[in-house]
């Protein structure tokens, strides 16, 4: 229509940028000039000064069809999911989420009864994290349903961790274990295309508790903040494990301007995920890298704390920090070096 | 599929709600907890508490075939919009916007030159009602563009307007006009629906520049804002007028417990808007009373300031607050008494 210039000749598709070129993009030469604000774009959230602490701030968009399939994904563990991956980035930047706002556009497929669901599971969510939610907008949208969820946190000025902080010689520690949401989510996937091919069959998901848990009601890593507090640390650099381990691995490193070695040997990963991974015959240290979901933390720490973080199973040492000149590594259990790759899900692509 | 609980029973359609329906069907019950959330859902923005000033935190979606019609709305206004709406919250509450965070999710077919337009509009916006864009999230959906903006602003904390403090016998005053925003809408789907009846056809839109402005480029009341506290005027109860005056009003008197009166020869109406209304044969006071997205300000003060804002062209004295026992009325011409009606712009029932 001629109301809208018509710009023809410049159609560059946005799959080529991919998610993180394009936000790089788009946000390219944004500056930041009230005093308040801190941090802008480029961590897990931003940075407002609130006198004596700094207020943290994360939007996350949840897209049927894109990050939730709602044949196999109840409307309650969706409300919480989309709680506790917001509050995940709360964790990353060392704080503790206080209020969410949700934004809900729904399409008229979706009952009063349904959103009720969808709203019994954040409201379960915000008394677990101890979240209130104080505002938000609902309206109507022409397909499907969209969840934007908008979380405030806290962090004490001295205790707040960015991903840029990380040191040559820190160590590399992940929490829990990973790559378990991925083949949960392979697994809702293959059960989804046998009950298509036959609607009589029951799902077989017996012995799967554990990855369908990790997919389905994935939870934000609040209590590895509180053991961190309890054991004196305060990490130099943290993101949260949404993309992958290889995915976050570089972002670290690049927010850091340091390299990254990570030892294949050292990634950990859940028993029944490593027994779901061969029966896909998928390689579960694949999964941890690059399957993306699990919502564990990632971060540096001074050496000096290496007696206190190897008592505790919660944590692993996964690699330590280089010099930026020697690049991001993966040594394999033959002892072989691999540079690291970005392969992290990228919810542009797909 | 038998893994997603069927409830087939339980079906009431949303529209039976409505969206302010649906809203206090979901929100029914929630507490807030934490001691730094002064107020969450019911007003124009949540409250939190920073110390020495409140913050004030609002969302708002736009969702595309629902809020706007690209075949129309260029990307770039679009994205100014987006930003002045919310910052229209932050108003509502007599602050001032300081902060945004700009959530997308939009199809395949968007270029990286479309999304360069959308957010050439929002850092327009940014820069001139001197907000930070400090955060956000980029994702595809499945069909269309969604935007969801969290605007964060502040007020002192003995500035702070909320929509329940209207006492009986203060003034009922608005900024501004009412109605163009929504005559410029049907200017809009008029040369729409000529322009595809006969696509040579060159859209006639002379004369109606305000109009077409006040729906394709609003602002937010920022300098209403301004001369407010130039007056040393803090107005006992304020909301921005999103969905048509009436709508408004009977928020204002519902918050607050009294009743509002408004006189029909009081409500300003542009004379472009005035002409196009006739021209639609339309009633140009309707237009003011349900249209919606005029982003104007509604609120009430004391008659102590009676003189101060007779004197200022900015404002228009269009009722009064009465007893909550006399309802809300709406004064015609010829001095008959109607019972006001929400019949403001409802994006649910669409």
């Amino acid at each position: 229509m001629s109301l809208l210039e018509d710009k023809g000749v410049n159609t560059t598709p946005i799959s080529k940028l991919g998610e993180f070129g394009l936000i790089d993009h788009l946000t390219k030469n944004i500056e930041i000039k009230n005093t308040s604000s801190v941090k802008g774009i480029g961590d897990d959230a931003a940075v407002i000064d609130m006198g004596e602490r700094y207020q943290l701030v994360s939007t996350d968009l949840l897209v049927e069809g894109v990050h939730f399939d709602l044949s196999y994904m109840p409307l309650k563990h969706l409300g919480y999911k989309s709680v506790a991956v917001n509050v995940s980035d709360i964790c990353a930047m060392n704080g503790a989420a206080k209020q969410i706002t949700v934004g809900l556009a729904m399409s008229n497929r979706f009952t009063v009864e349904a959103l009720d669901e969808l709203y019994e599971g954040i409201k379960l969510a915000c008394a677990h994290y101890g979240v209130d939610l104080v505002g938000g907008d609902t309206t109507s949208s022409t397909a499907g349903l969209m969840i934007s969820v908008t979380v405030l946190g806290e962090v004490e000025k001295e205790s707040i961790v960015y991903r840029s902080g990380a040191k040559v010689n820190d160590l590399v520690v992940c929490t829990g274990d990973l790559g378990a949401a991925y083949l949960g989510l392979q697994l809702l996937n293959r059960e989804k295309e046998m009950f298509k091919e036959n609607p009589t069959m029951q799902p077989d998901l017996t012995g799967n508790d554990y990855v369908l848990r990790r997919q389905l009601k994935p939870e934000a890593g609040v209590k590895y903040i509180d053991i961190l507090k309890e054991l004196e640390i305060v990490p130099t650099s943290m993101i949260d494990i949404s993309d992958g381990l290889s995915s976050e691995v570089l972002h670290l490193a690049k927010s850091s301007n340091v390299g990254i070695t990570i030892h294949e040997d050292k990634i950990p990963v859940d028993y029944t995920a490593m027994n779901l991974a061969n029966e896909f015959n998928m390689n579960p240290i694949f999964c941890a890298l690059s399957g993306g979901e699990d919502y564990e933390l990632l971060f540096t720490v001074s050496q000096a704390h290496y007696d206190k973080l190897k008592k505790d199973a919660d944590f692993t040492i996964v690699g330590y920090v280089t010099d930026a000149s020697e690049g991001n590594n993966f040594i394999a259990n033959d002892g072989s070096s691999h540079p690291l790759t970005a392969q992290g899900w990228d919810a542009m692509k797909k």
